[in-house]
This record gives structure tokens, C-alpha cells and sequence, in this order.
């Protein structure tokens, strides 16, 4: 087999998650999603709220958000600490074996292995703010803005550790739209892929 | 079936257009690739030469470098004569069943259809240059070179009639990465997208 390791990035509410667990489950191997977050905390030591809130940029909404903000450990320190816990729990998990990982930058963590099938769901707006209502439910704040607003922290952050841009279609060996295509048609084809590749030739 | 058309979109020496012909040829549907400069020409009363250079933008590569155009036909109003032609020509195609098209902004053009597949090729600068010289055989510039100018000039071509970047992931339903994953998986991939899908509901 060509590739050992799936690596999942996903807008907010395109069902990257879902896909992950699903096409784990369809192959057999292990998915880390949320799971990465404990792992993450014991080897940085940090909590696993200041770890799941330190992999989105704080995007300031207006002049005196910070002082609405708890920053009782949010300094630039602190959050590399975390990326340096992350790169490490990342590397040790695709070492053990194929596995499925949903999130935290692991496409860019793993660039230099050649074994990596790196995949992003995306979906539209409009679709992925319904989406959000039936999975996270109701909140304060309209789906279409928290839809917005997770994009803009999600790229700050990517952008910060990896120094690219996110969502270009160049950077990943498959990109899928999961609102129109659907989840099913996505883990199939991502499924298809992972498996039905032409075995890699020794030299 | 809920896709009817499938346009491909391609970085230059990805493949996009053997993957175009090979998943036409697979789905017993026509593929429009070379043919549409034809078309397009008969359409808009330019010539095919013209048609072929006008589907690029003029990429400027030194302070002198217009002296060396031919620039005969080329002001902006015969470019955007032949746009309004190869939109027309596009649009009939689509009408008249399922096909493939590749190229020439057909995934914009064809954007008020919710029936079209759009897929982006794209793979590795060094791994194009290959390719490039296998299909096109050598020429005075190094292949890097040849590669890079063909992405600024097709970039340059898109964003003038679609007010896009090009290569954005969320644009396509799906991209793939044909360097990595080959041309027969991505034509395996393409195919099964677009015959599994789920079934449209009447309601």
C-alpha cells in the first residue's frame, strides 16, 4: 500500500469529522479526532480546554475584545508549547501505524512523509451553517456567522504554524465537497483511494 | 443521476486532459477538449490559432517584451468576442447531454447548472516538468520554466473572467492531486463519483 496514513482537514461544519470516523471504520484502522486533544494535554501539560482553544487563532472582534477574552495562560509561548506537544503526539501516533487524523495541522506536521494521503472537505456556507444547527445546536449567534468566524481563526492558525495559505486545492492529494457530493460519496471515494492504488514498486 | 457534466479543470502538465479522455472513454460519454477551439472559432469568426492563444493571458516578461507579440487580432475586445463565443458553444454542449469539457473557465461558465461535476487537476511543479517533456517533447526553455509561465498565464486568464483565484479547493467539487495518485486512480475516482452517487429525490 502506497499510503499509511489519512490526514483530514476540514472546514467547520462540513462533516470532516464524521467522514474521518466513518472511513476508519470502513477501513479498519484507528481515527484520532478528538482524542488528540488528551494526548496533546499530557504531553504539553497543559489543560485540554486551553489545548482544543489554543488550535484557533483569536480573531479580535472589535477595538476592546481582549479585555472580554481569559488569558490566564494565552500567551505566544504558551501556544507554541502546544504545537510542540501536537507535532510530537502527531509524529508518534503515524509511526505506530495506519490511522486516520482529523485536524490540528497534521497534513503540514507529516509533509515530509511520503506514505500520507492528505485530504480536505470543504462545503459551502450555506450548507455547512444548516449542518452546524443539527449537530452543535442553537446558539447566540447566527450559524452563518459562526460559520464565518471559525474559518477566519481556523486559517489564522494554519497560516501561523505552516506559513501557507488555507485551502488550496494544490496542497492536498484530495479535496472533496461534502455538501454536494454528501458524506457517504466522500468516505467511499476517499475509501477507493486508500485502497485501490497501484502497489508501490521495489527498486 | 444527479451529475450530468463534468467539467475539468487543469494545471498545465497534470494530465487533466488524458484523466478527461480516459473517464469519457470509461463512462461511454463524449469528452470536449481540442475540439472546442474548433467550435469556438467557428462560433466567434476567429481563427483557431487565435482561439488556442486567447484562452491565456499575456504574461509581460520584460519591459520590451510586447515589441516581440503578434498582435494582430489581439486588443481586448476580440479576447472578450471570443469569451461571449465560447461561452455560447460551452452552454450548447451542456444542453445537449452528458460530456466532459475540459478547460477554458467551462466550470465558471457553466456555474447557474446544478447538475455539473467540477474537478480540478493538479500536481507538483517538478513532476509536471516531467510530463511535459515526455508528452510535448523538449523546447528551448528549461520545462520548470515552461511550467511556471503557463500557470501565471492561465491564473492570469481566469481571474480576468471570473473575478477568482485559481486553485482554490472550495471552487471544485473535487481535486485531486493526479502527481501523486496517478491518472488511472484519479479517472477511477472521477468515474465512481460521478455514477455512485445517490440518487435525487423527486419532491
Amino acid at each position: 500500500m502506497k499510503y499509511q496514513i489519512i490526514t483530514i482537514s476540514r472546514q467547520f461544519g462540513s462533516g470532516g469529522r464524521t467522514i474521518g470516523k466513518k472511513l476508519a471504520e470502513q477501513l479498519g484502522i484507528p481515527c484520532y479526532d478528538q482524542e488528540l486533544l488528551e494526548m496533546i494535554a499530557e504531553e504539553s501539560g497543559m489543560s485540554k480546554e486551553y489545548v482544543k482553544k489554543s488550535g484557533e487563532e483569536t480573531v479580535r472582534t472589535g477595538p476592546l475584545s481582549f479585555l472580554l477574552e481569559d488569558r490566564t495562560y494565552d500567551t505566544p509561548a504558551t501556544q507554541d508549547w502546544v504545537w510542540e506537544g501536537q507535532k510530537k503526539v502527531i509524529e508518534d501516533l503515524a509511526n505506530k501505524g495506519p490511522c486516520v487524523i482529523v485536524g490540528r495541522c497534521a497534513d503540514h506536521i507529516l509533509w515530509y512523509r511520503n506514505d500520507v494521503l492528505r485530504v480536505l472537505i470543504h462545503a459551502d456556507d450555506d450548507k455547512r451553517a444548516k449542518r452546524i444547527v443539527e449537530v452543535y445546536g442553537e446558539r447566540e449567534e447566527s450559524p452563518e456567522k459562526r460559520v464565518k468566524e471559525k474559518d477566519k481563526r481556523r486559517a489564522a492558525y494554519y497560516k501561523k504554524y505552516t506559513k501557507k495559505d488555507w485551502g488550496i486545492a494544490a496542497d492536498y492529494h484530495i479535496s472533496l465537497d461534502s455538501g454536494d457530493l454528501g458524506i457517504d460519496t466522500c468516505v467511499d471515494i476517499l475509501a477507493h483511494a486508500y485502497t485501490y492504488q497501484p502497489p508501490v514498486r521495489e527498486e
